[in-house]
């Protein structure tokens, strides 16, 4: 294994090199004009995988190509999917940039551009210790395969037919990502939930036209008044959704969470000057983390009713819409949510009033085991590759992506953020820590080791 | 009185003609291209009072002009002093009159021109049975002025200072204003009440900017959560608004007022279908008349949050705002209604919100006693020219000007309807029955007559 470490420490200045090539390559995969730089990504991509002796293969889609890798079979181990993109968002505005944007530079131990952390350089970290494996040992220690679309900056769109269409080829036991982010700097992390979604549009018609409210009002039920009243029944003062059996699949959370978030170096006072509020709520028993993290929430994310512009105009509104959405955690199923949602609803709708609510997209939460074989398997890779080892968190969003995986393939998936809070994401100067890089590449390379060492049935 | 009688009778076709010549004068207020034609109905009236012998002037503003005019005093009789406006709202759709809007056109017993009814015909009445007074006895048998302006359909700006600059010359003892409707056909009206409103927008703030619904849901206060449950809190299932001390200076209605109401000939199905619902609400005890013409409501105007666009955004919207008001009968106070709404409010506020309550405009509603000895004149005058006595009705909404005269004139308005509901007021089409326009005439004759037999003082 001496020759693995040696490897990794030697070829620093190549990684980097490496890292700045893909960089260079401006594939901004929403804006057509940059076409041909998506596809030479790909290309780059696929000569990596290539010159290691993998089975690799550009897949055309009616969009950008997804590259497909992998290295021979290791009959008796796990096999491990890396997914990865290699598109990137647009530049703009481009007269933020202290360096252009697809001009790699290199300032207090950051690498400059876009794409740098998201995903090109993290994801690369998996490259690269696969290329240190077969280029010191001669073969990994577990069969990796890659899978690395050029649209996930676009939603995706072709990727969920691929998964299903090549499921076998797709076959594996772990699903490793590294596009999310460590707790801190110098604080690894393994995001091990997420949560899923249920996002609903709830439109009320009165009247056939707005009307004066003055003559109508006090008789004619007001849309917008009714909508309040509803989404208002949605919640209580606790920040308890009040839909009924809404809690009735929520685990409630362990001990061991509780103990693990409250061990972090959390600031609230951080939290709220980031965000600009002087105060924060929401379900009470709870902490801010656990909220974020563990416990469904309730969110109206859009209202629209009668007048809105400038001055008074009193109209008794016609229609009145809300757009809202539930964050679930593991086993609330989004279809029997629509099913206890529709109905508490129904109890609400007054005379005078037509409901109609859009069932939008749902999509279930999800959680890797704490004590899965893969997740210690995780940290201890990551305790090599970072000198730490690292916590364990949740994050409230939804990556659908990440559902589809584990819908699709039914399997574990490990989400190794390599990156920080601020390396300005989608925004002007996004950056990447090259030590983070580094100690990435690190992790990557003993990841593969430390899966080796799991029977896959016993997962 | 027989003159009077007969010069109304012989006159019909001159009457006709003179409305006819006013409504060919396209007197559009808001349209800057018809200024010099709502001049010109401007003048139009000037000569028809100066032709009568009165003291009349036109007042120029900083829009358009206001007609002035009175007739000589007649000491120990009360003064009346006619409202009405000769500016009219714009023609437009002009494809959908059946014949143009500026050449009058009378069709099964209508005279169809914009402005027929709104307010040229209704207002003319009173213009035409002064002329009758005058040509047939020779003087009226109480002083009558005129104040007739040209901007009611463009909110009456420059009105109000004129009526606080000229409050010596416009001193009278009872208002008198033609822009309303009888309750039906062949069923003339009084109305005897408005209601008043108070007008607000609450603006709520939560983050700095919109965040991702799922990374900070559960923890960061929703400013659109906040504002449904702010609106929700201003009314309860009964239709009772929640604002403490609300009720507290409202007038339980009399019987007499409730046995009116509930002797006309009001089908709910029918109001049901005219604005296109099957079932009505509102404050429960209360038939759907006195909650629209005697009860004091609450409706929100407008609504607006987040993102209101197609399909599903997960935003946490940074803001959230609604527009609102109530509608207010006698003796409640718009502005302590404002410090009340702004306590209650205030104790509703959660943490991470910032509130702001802006209001807007509010005005108290008025009520002319029934007893009033100028109601009862009203009365028998419209039974003389209806032949038919007239109800007693209410209206929901607010009439600005009237308060304005109530508060600056400190006396009693009747409100005397000569149109219909299906007058297409401000739509294509708009009308007037030309026997309505010879009924009011002779109602408008008998009025200063029976207006002549009431002691000021006595009122």
């Amino acid at each position: 294994m001496s020759e693995l470490q040696t490897y990794l420490t030697e070829n620093r200045a190549k990684f980097e090199a490496d890292l700045s090539e893909l960089l260079k390559i401006p594939s901004v995969s929403t804006d057509s004009r940059y076409k041909g730089d998506v596809r030479e990504a790909a290309a780059w991509l696929h000569r990596q995988f290539d010159q290691l002796g993998f089975e690799t293969k550009i897949y055309e889609t009616a969009g950008h190509p997804i590259v497909y890798a992998e290295s021979p079979a290791v009959p008796g181990a796990p096999v491990a999917l890396v997914y990865g993109h290699y598109d990137v968002q647009p530049p703009e505005p481009l007269d933020e940039w202290q360096s252009p944007p697809f001009e790699p530079t290199i300032r207090d131990g950051n690498i400059y551009a876009r794409g740098a952390t998201d995903d090109k350089g993290q994801m690369l970290t998996h490259v690269k210790s696969v290329e240190a494996w077969i280029k010191s040992v001669g073969k990994l220690p577990i069969q990796v395969k890659f899978l690395i679309e050029g649209e996930e900056e676009i939603g995706s769109e072709h990727l969920v037919p691929f998964i299903q269409e090549h499921d076998e080829m797709l076959e594996c036991d772990v699903v490793v990502i590294s596009d999310t982010s460590q707790f801190g700097p110098g604080q690894p992390a393994i995001t091990y939930g997420l949560k899923g979604i249920a996002y609903y549009e709830l439109k009320l018609t009165g009247p056939k036209q707005d009307l004066h409210s003055g003559t109508f009002g006090g008789a004619v039920t007001n849309p917008a008044n009714t909508l309040s009243k509803m989404l208002a029944s949605l919640i209580d003062d606790k920040g308890r959704v009040q839909v009924p059996g809404f809690y009735d699949d929520v685990d409630p959370l362990t001990d061991e969470e509780r103990d693990q978030f409250a061990s972090l170096n959390f600031s609230e006072a951080d939290f709220m000057r980031s965000i600009g509020v002087e105060g924060l709520t929401g379900e009470s028993g709870y902490s801010t983390l656990e909220r974020r993290w563990t416990r469904p929430t309730f969110d109206v994310n859009g209202i629209t009713s009668g007048y809105q512009g400038e001055g008074a105009k009193t109209v008794l509104p016609a229609k009145a819409s809300a757009k809202f959405s539930f964050r679930l955690v593991p086993h609330q199923d989004p279809h029997q949510l629509t099913e206890s949602l529709t109905k508490h609803l129904e109890t609400l709708v007054p005379p005078g009033i037509k409901m109609e609510l859009i069932d939008y997209h749902g999509a279930p939460g999800f959680v890797v085991p704490l004590d899965s074989p893969y997740m210690s398997a995780a940290a201890a890779a990551i305790e090599k590759g970072f000198g730490r080892p690292p916590v364990f968190i949740r994050e409230g969003g939804s990556i659908p992506i990440v559902t589809s995986f584990v819908e699709q393939l039914g399997v574990d998936v490990l989400l190794l953020g390599w990156g920080l809070n601020d390396d300005n994401t989608h925004s002007p100067n996004e950056k990447f820590c090259l030590a983070d890089y580094h100690r990435g590449i690190k992790a990557s390379a003993a990841l593969w080791q430390t899966l080796s060492k799991i029977t896959p049935n016993q997962a």
